[in-house]
């Protein structure tokens, strides 16, 4: 079986007024070393299989297109092999 | 500087129609493997310093109350130390 981690976040210049509103709870309740809160998506996608390297290309393909929008966020991918 | 990084998922009980209609999407774009699609949140807090286990806990307990819904939501938080 094999897990691809998708998490996409807002680029760094794009303002994140939820993430902001996080830091001023936390900020608030005494967590006080806290200086930035960014906030994301996470996406989970399981394989029955192991993925070969061109369904991985593929797939990064798509996941650019249908998973985020590229104007505003960046993505990284994590693929996980589990036995 | 001290990354933290918060991952909330659903339960694996609780159905995620988001998740299943970007399963299938990929399906019929191709990627024909995939059996699983679960959409999540991430959260990016940054420290200036390194986190004290006092504060660490003090994190976790706060992240449990604002950040997630405990009924739905599972979370996982991971600390990464960077100098």
């Amino acid at each position: 079986m094999t897990h691809v981690i998708v998490n996409v976040h807002l680029k760094s210049e794009i303002l994140d007024p939820q993430g902001k509103a996080i830091l001023g709870a936390l900020t608030r309740q005494g967590i006080e070393e806290l200086s930035e809160v960014r906030q994301g998506k996470q996406f989970v996608l399981k394989f029955e299989n192991d993925l070969s390297a061109e369904a991985q290309s593929k797939l990064q393909h798509l996941v650019a297109e249908f998973l985020t929008n590229p104007v505003i966020e960046d993505f990284s991918i994590e693929v996980k092999n589990e036995s």
